[in-house]
């Protein structure tokens, strides 16, 4: 294997050579025998060990097996101890997702601090094998069929190629030791059931399956790469940037077929799970709405508008004169002045006497009026949105600054005629919005 | 099951109701199932029986078990017989393919003479999963994961979301008889391996493992889908028709990425097989070519050039004057006009008493020059061919009518000097080209 190894080094991974390498070694099989391996070839490595501290004295046995398995190689070590329960609860992830999320952010951070160039783990082809067949069996789609790829950014997998079989029989016959695993919990039952039931099976029905098996997540990677090039292609033509949200004109998604691939294609990145929810918007009347977690998406006349929830904001705050103010959605400045200086859509200048402090900063309701600056009598802030085409996402973000119950402010848009700079004015209030 | 059969025809295949259907029946469980199913549910169909006499009394033995089956349910029977073996060798098939292309022909045909609607086959979900298996020990891309879908134009399947043990127990229950086939020759003992050993211990994995896997075929198909569309596009982009060829822009190719992906997806079509040559091709010297068994690709410049293989059609050939002659590879011909008309790309007139009959018909050879028309002296055919910026191919497929050794006309392009009718010129030949 040793052999093999090098070949696959010096032919697909050359650009390895005289880099400086971060080995994931947990102490299992695989990890043990790619450290061997990386050794035997003359690689520059060191070793990198989670302690995810999820099975008590096991997981620091693990840690001191690694720590001797470096002294060995005479190669440096890198160990960070992890409460990954915690972090599980408070990113509320699965175990196995929070030690996948902590695992590759830490390789990210270590890179960084230590200016190595690459990450190896020791995925292998049994691997890839087991993940295919438990996400067919679970119901999956192209993403979860391709497998990962041997070269992923800095992340590097050379055991990619080779088969469990291959690895066991290498450390048996070296008589390498390594440490039994016992976690990998949630999958386990259904991952063992399959590396011992069908995978056996598979493997038999033709001696070459394990090759064709990797050609064929091959083949499937790069079918969706194309279809992914597509989909790109169609979001740069489609999606239209209109301030914070994304336009996108409803004709032109009702001429792609099959409608469903892509409305999952263009829109899945933004965590929506109710796609015929997502279908049904196209037809739906206006002011419809879907949400995922993240995002909504709005039926406005003729387009979707997809816009990122903000961390909720809404409310009313009270904003003090020469005095501080709590914390503000948005950073607005009361300051008073001497003279009236350049009005602005970020900036005007309000009679200080007619103002109630503190003013009120809020969100608009139904029902609200104002006195459009400029113009005579009264308008509907419903037929005001309106006239300046805001669509439904807008009108909510929108903030109005009051004294009272009265409106003072559009912020950013409008003032209100009735709190005017006049001729009779004695202070002056510059209100700046800091955008 | 006929419940749920019903309701699958009521909510997914309400089209099929009250149309004319013709029930391909091979006398085997799923067919025969299909047929009782069809008559529980009163559709009206017919049945067509192929009978590939592949085996003997046991394939007539299958036709009479069809016949009977057409009369207890007073339906109208068609029943075809062929010869498969001899249709396999002819068309260089195996006797699996042979036997596909003549039942789909055949069904073809019979929908168009007898005015049915559609084609109703039994495939059902163990189908699909064996042979998403089969195809996946062999090495496949997402062609061969993706399934056949259940409405393909007028062929439907209706059992696609219906498993083998679903259908057998049905016919249990209804005493329903069958014919067992023998055949299946070269999948059978693989796709039998998968059916006993692979299969139920995948089913085991999930109660809807089976459901699961057609989601998942599902999302194949439409991912392959979203491919297909991006290849077309770039298709009618990329792909510029110069006579009989398609010239495709080199550079442009090149920016494709993954470009292993795109060389595949936009030639397969063309029966290629070797693409590490056709990536070659991309950076080979003009000249360079790869064949498929109907096509060839040509590096010509900054371009390849996609032609069809035309049958063998070059060799020499000899027109007479006032005399028939031979099959020829093009339309040319010979007429003694009196006068001289208005010459053209596809016409020229020349004095017959400097020409020898018959003249000769043939393809380019190296060497040969010519006197072109209107010029004085000669000139070379491989100068001529690059001042008219002719490339390989069609230098290839350029005829030229001579008389004996000399050029007459460089067939749709130029004619020759020495032969033109000149004021001395006593008999003129008429000489056309029907494109």
């Amino acid at each position: 294997m040793v052999q093999k190894f090098k070949q696959h080094i010096a032919s697909s991974l050359c650009f390895l050579q005289g880099k400086k390498l971060l080995l994931a070694c947990s102490g299992g099989l695989d990890s043990v025998v790619l450290a061997h391996l990386c050794d035997a070839s003359d690689l520059d490595f060191a070793l990198a060990h989670c302690n995810f501290s999820l099975r008590g004295s096991e997981s620091d046995d693990d840690e001191h097996f690694v720590r001797e398995l470096a002294s060995t190689f005479e190669v440096g070590i890198f160990i960070k101890q992890f409460d990954t329960e915690q972090y599980a609860k408070e990113q509320r992830l699965s175990v196995q997702m929070a030690a996948r999320e902590l695992r590759y952010k830490w390789f990210e951070e270590l890179l960084q601090a230590i200016e190595y160039d690459y990450v190896l783990t020791a995925h292998h082809a049994d691997d890839s094998l087991e993940t295919f067949l438990i996400n067919l069996s679970r119901g999956t789609g192209i993403e979860g069929l391709s497998g990962i790829p041997e070269v992923n950014g800095n992340i590097v997998r050379p055991l990619l190629p080779f088969s469990r079989n291959e690895i066991m029989e290498y450390a048996k016959s070296e008589s390498i030791q390594w440490r039994e695993d016992s976690s990998n919990a949630s999958t386990k039952y259904l991952r063992n059931k399959i590396r011992h039931n069908v995978v056996p099976i598979l493997k038999g029905l033709s001696p070459s399956f394990l090759q064709n098996f990797l050609n064929t997540q091959h083949h499937l990677g790069q079918t969706n790469d194309l279809a992914n090039n597509h989909l790109n292609e169609l979001k740069s033509r489609l999606f239209q940037q209109r301030n914070d949200d994304i336009e996108i004109k409803i004709s032109e998604l009702q001429k792609l077929q099959p409608l469903d691939a892509y409305l999952y294609g263009l829109l899945n990145g933004y965590g929506f799970i109710e796609w015929n929810d997502v279908k049904d918007l196209l037809t739906a009347e206006s002011g419809k709405q879907v949400f995922s977690n993240t995002h909504r998406l709005l039926k406005d006349r003729d387009y979707l508008i997809l816009a990122e929830i903000a961390p909720e904001i809404k409310g009313t705050y009270y904003i003090h004169l020469n005095k501080a103010s709590g914390e503000l959605p948005i950073k607005i400045q009361l300051e008073e002045v001497e003279s009236f200086e350049k009005q602005g859509q970020n900036v005007v200048f309000l009679d200080k006497e007619k103002l109630n402090f503190p003013l009120v900063l809020r969100n608009w309701e139904k029902g609200d009026y104002f006195y459009p600056f400029g113009m005579q009598g009264k308008k509907k802030l419903s037929k005001f949105f309106k006239d300046e085409k805001m669509d439904l996402i807008s009108k909510e973000k929108q903030w109005l600054l009051c004294s009272g119950n009265d409106i003072v402010w559009i912020v950013g848009r409008r003032a209100d005629e009735r709190f005017k700079v006049e001729e009779s004015t004695r202070k002056i209030v510059k209100i700046t919005w800091l955008t």
